[in-house]
């Protein structure tokens, strides 16, 4: 239960200690969103918001709550789909995807209405990952790296899946571009999202566990060096066929 | 080096047993299409392939070669987006991607020339895996999930992750919907894609290993039982806002 201004790296080191787990150099720390956002006091009431004329036409449009609405607006820099019930929008991260990542459960709120409040992502999360990563190495010694995760859906398949939307200390992505294969022909699939991949595997690996388990210690996957954060994880604006 | 006809199942039990591992109920054994679909002989010689009209329109319109692009056609029910060095389409079976998953990289071919063939995905992943998963258990005694992975590239993000395109043995969807938060509140992101989420972690297993590792055994996952083929992973077509 992180609240505002919590030590978040003290609290994930006492987590660790807890397990019985040991940090080792080359690991990777996925901490989800929800709790980063928490502690950096990310939280907002929607009785504090006040809709303006666009974001009450477009809750009438997507069946939302016009508050909630603004909060999207003003976390986003387009809206790429809208329908009843759905709303999809680029946030001004880049990261494409329902709600510019708000989220409304298991927030924490003074007056116990969990559902009228609303918790936006970290304001840069990859300087949160980067912070992150720093503090822990000031108080453990171990130079590990750090992912946090959301959990995205996905334009034609089911469900949603872990993803990187700040990293520090990892190499996101694995440019095997112009290498060739097994029969020396250039290979065409190449570049691997590794970023991503283990933002997945760590949130299934929450998800597995007791609910409202947060974070995940990957470890053994860190065989590559880097430092890319995950804005590096965007595919081009100039590239999207799906505005 | 799976050739067409090779005996798939006794091939992976072999593999796992020469690493030392071995199986559990309730372990996943993720398996690469690419051999899946050479075990099944899914392997065209472009040479083989007289492009229609259509074909080499289309393939003029995305710098393609006719041929391939007459394969893509072929396996496909409609093109999502194209322009020049990108098609995407849907394939027959519903996963929207580039080139309807044919592959030109590691392929084997008899005159030593290899970008000269395509491999196509196999005609039924779902019963690909679920025969997987059968001999497997006729000759370890163990029924474990499979899922047939392969590498996705994604509208918004960079580089590629692992999906599920085959799956036995595996409850690929872990449905939250209607479940409770931990503030009595109604979870509104309830519906985790746990199929591709394994196979995002296993192909990332795979390439992180020596080039050209097929297959990884995934253990500690299967917390839940469930038997759910890939196709219940794909987004109803009425529900799809990108086409």
């Amino acid at each position: 239960m992180v609240q505002a201004g919590d030590d978040l790296p003290a609290l994930l080191l006492a987590a660790i200690a807890e397990q019985g787990l040991a940090l080792e150099a080359g690991d990777v720390l996925a901490v989800a969103q929800k709790i980063v956002s928490k502690a950096e006091g990310r939280l907002v009431r929607l009785s504090d918001v006040t809709p303006s004329a666009a974001a009450t036409a477009l809750a009438d449009e997507t069946d939302k709550d016009p508050r909630l609405v603004q909060l999207i607006l003003d976390e986003s820099t387009d809206v790429v789909r809208k329908k009843p019930g759905v709303l999809i929008v680029r946030h001004r991260l880049g990261i494409v995807g329902a709600h510019a990542g708000i989220d409304q459960s298991n927030i924490e709120h003074g007056d116990g209405v969990a559902d009228e409040a609303a918790l936006l992502l970290p304001e840069n999360p990859d300087a949160s990952a980067a912070r992150l990563r720093d503090a822990i190495e000031r108080s453990s010694g171990r130079r590990v790296g750090v992912i946090i995760t959301d959990s995205a859906n996905r334009p034609w398949r089911l469900g949603t899946v872990g993803i990187a939307i700040g990293a520090a200390g990892v190499q996101g992505l694995d440019d095997r571009r112009g290498g060739k294969d097994l029969f020396g022909r250039e290979m065409n699939v190449t570049l691997i999202n590794r970023a991503d991949s283990i933002a997945a595997l760590a949130t299934l690996a929450m998800g597995e566990t007791t609910e409202g388990t947060p974070a995940a210690l990957v470890q053994g996957v860190a065989s590559h060096e880097g430092d890319e954060p995950a804005a590096s994880l965007l595919r081009p604006l100039e590239e999207d066929l799906f505005r």
